[in-house]
């Protein structure tokens, strides 16, 4: 533990790459600007590719939006939109998410759509980020993650939402939800994904402290189930899949829905609230002076 | 937790056959018929034996209900009769539930009570299901489960619902609530008992999966309290109730009730909605379809 | 387990020693009257030393109310009088709690506040408790518990408000909320703070036997963070707390009231309601001529 609360606080800039992304676009990386912003609505490539085997009924989603796979409003849209058609096509079963880039699974959040953005884009944003959450925690079918790389922040926020968590036993790759380590705070619905994974006290010590916790780590505080060298991962996940799927089916998903229902409504019941919220922290001058500053660091480490 | 999960999905029938009950009376096993039950209420022979040494207020209630302690209507009408008797009681200070029968602690509900039976019936079975858990988790005396064999679905509620759990070191006994396996979903005050035990995580995956616990997995993840020899099972738990009766009485029966109250509330101030929603899923065409092929699977696996 | 339910059940008057404290003024231990409460009021001498190092922003708060730092009436104010000083200095970043007395963090709420005395008293006493664990549970700054002694009930809640516990890993130091050992019960606010700490389960288990949990298992259960060495319990709280500082203190604070919030309104919500049940509890004769008792049977064991 000591440990664990001495790295949390050495802000080295390689550590801090991981806590937040901001998306490399065009061979201009982290220019901070409405024009990332209004690139990414030409791009056509796919940014979340999916992958159903119709022989057993599960879907792998690999993560490709590099260099970080960056939660962009485009790729939170595309992510949700794919995950529900997923729920409604009855040949899929179960929903592997992992990452087709290299040594991360998701950065998280993407800076850049926060970051001197509008107040209505931060509030389009914001919702696209609730309603990936909404689908992804509430989700009917089985979901897996297969973490194979870093995973801090909103990549951590996606992997909780799984009913099953699977790390690549790698000590470089660490997971949690780090934000306070950006000055930044995980909403209220962050905050209850990870106390039904791990507990209050856990969940208090890592928000206070943002901390990143290595594979090993993780999986002992329950953060993940179980770690496997990361060239199985995605096998170790898609054997998993078919042991969920020996379950009597409609069983196990009203039993999810029962755990995670009030957890989910929750947020339903407050979404408005929490969009304004959110914009109005976000745009405040300390906090885009902060992220301004963390971007600077980001760019000189780069340069 | 990989070998708990791939074991959870072996729907082998030796496992299945713990899952649930089917008493087996007047030598017709599995009749599936409304004559079991009505034979039910002529039978006079006790299937709770209850001894009280007044010498130290001790009561062991032994669970006599051939072949598998089959939590059936009449079993369930005399054990909470009996346990009210010794609240009422005041030569009693604690009682440890166990089992007169080899290898089983309580196979849990009776199938028999459920498969084929009118939806009034159905009803009632489920009331004196609720009116156990109502008595023995909102208990003021002190309960202690000596679990001296298998303990899946209603036989691990009981034991949850107790102040304190000691289990038979035995790798052949496994307990836990494995509804979901046989297509039932446990209500919401069987996850809410499981849940105060063993937290949200394991309580979500236990769940979903159906998951039965070894005995030293079970001591792991906090189901049980204690393993012992199975010949000292019984004399383990007299020595730790003797524990416990040097606790005043008083203080510690209010610290009870202060932990337990908000639960067993929410099942009072849901009492006829939970009848109504079990009795109109258990009596669905596909529900009882899969209640009778299993039983019909037990009947092939004893012919 | 079965070791810590034994011991927790050995009333040996060395431990009891440590349940509740009856405070030893000028010379006449355990006087059974107001004079003792008067007293207090002409008392100038300091039972909180303060030092505010000005070069780290880190205050020392050790409790010096000798011989084992009871929470009486004046203590209590004391305290939460320094801590409400500290929160508005801005030159105070977060602080230690420790122990200027031998082997005892605090023994817990002062008996003879509440042996006794008027209703009036011991009203504004629960009170001062209640204010003590507002300001303290809710504390915007970092608060860390150095706790070098035993550290019974009140001691132990003191330490559970804290963000960070290390205490000293000494076998004969123990801590716990042990109130129902002496007949009293923790009321629901105490309880909600062990709950937040270790979970629902340990927190029955606790609360029902009082337990006492020696330094390594206080570590096992979660109830405290880190074990040290006696003579490292103040130097690393020192050390742990610059770690918290690195942490941008911001959205940390948020992070911190976020997880706690709910559980102090809890107590807003109901602080009359909880006076009074305290007074009409504590006020009992029984529950008084349990406390008499026990003070004589404290006294023999001194004289």
């Amino acid at each position: 533990m000591a440990t664990v609360l001495r790295r949390a606080a050495r802000l080295e800039f390689s550590g801090v790459l991981s806590l937040f992304s901001a998306s490399c676009r065009h061979g201009r990386p982290y220019a901070l600007s409405h024009v990332a912003f209004n690139d990414r609505h030409l791009s056509t490539s796919s940014k979340v590719k999916v992958d159903l085997d119709n022989s057993n009924g599960i879907a792998v989603m690999k993560f490709d939006n590099p260099p970080v796979n960056s939660m962009s409003l485009d790729f939170l849209t595309e992510f949700s939109i794919n995950l529900e058609k997923l729920e409604l096509d009855k040949s899929c079963r179960g929903v592997i998410l992992t990452s087709a880039q290299p040594r991360i699974f998701s950065a998280g959040l993407d800076i850049m759509d926060m970051y001197g953005t509008s107040p209505e884009h931060c509030g389009a944003f914001w919702k696209a980020v609730q309603d990936m959450w909404l689908k992804l925690y509430g989700y009917s079918k089985i979901t897996i993650a297969a973490i194979n790389g870093a995973s801090p922040a909103g990549g951590c926020l996606m992997a909780l939402c799984c009913d099953y968590r699977i790390m690549a036993d790698d000590p470089r790759y660490s997971i949690g939800l780090n934000e306070t380590q950006l000055g930044i705070v995980a909403p209220f619905w962050f905050k209850d994904t990870l106390l039904n994974t791990v507990g209050h006290r856990t969940t208090e010590l890592s928000l206070q402290m943002g901390i990143m916790y290595h594979a090993h780590e993780a999986l002992k505080i329950g953060l993940v189930d179980q770690l496997v060298p990361e060239g199985k991962v995605l096998s170790t996940a898609v054997e998993t899949l078919g042991t969920w799927l020996a379950v009597p089916g409609h069983a196990r998903e009203i039993s999810k829905s029962m755990m995670r229902k009030p957890t989910v409504d929750k947020l339903l019941a407050n979404k408005e609230a929490d969009i304004k919220n959110f914009v109005s922290f976000i745009t405040k001058d300390s906090i885009q002076k902060s992220l301004g500053m963390y971007l600077a660091a980001l760019k000189k480490k780069k340069a």
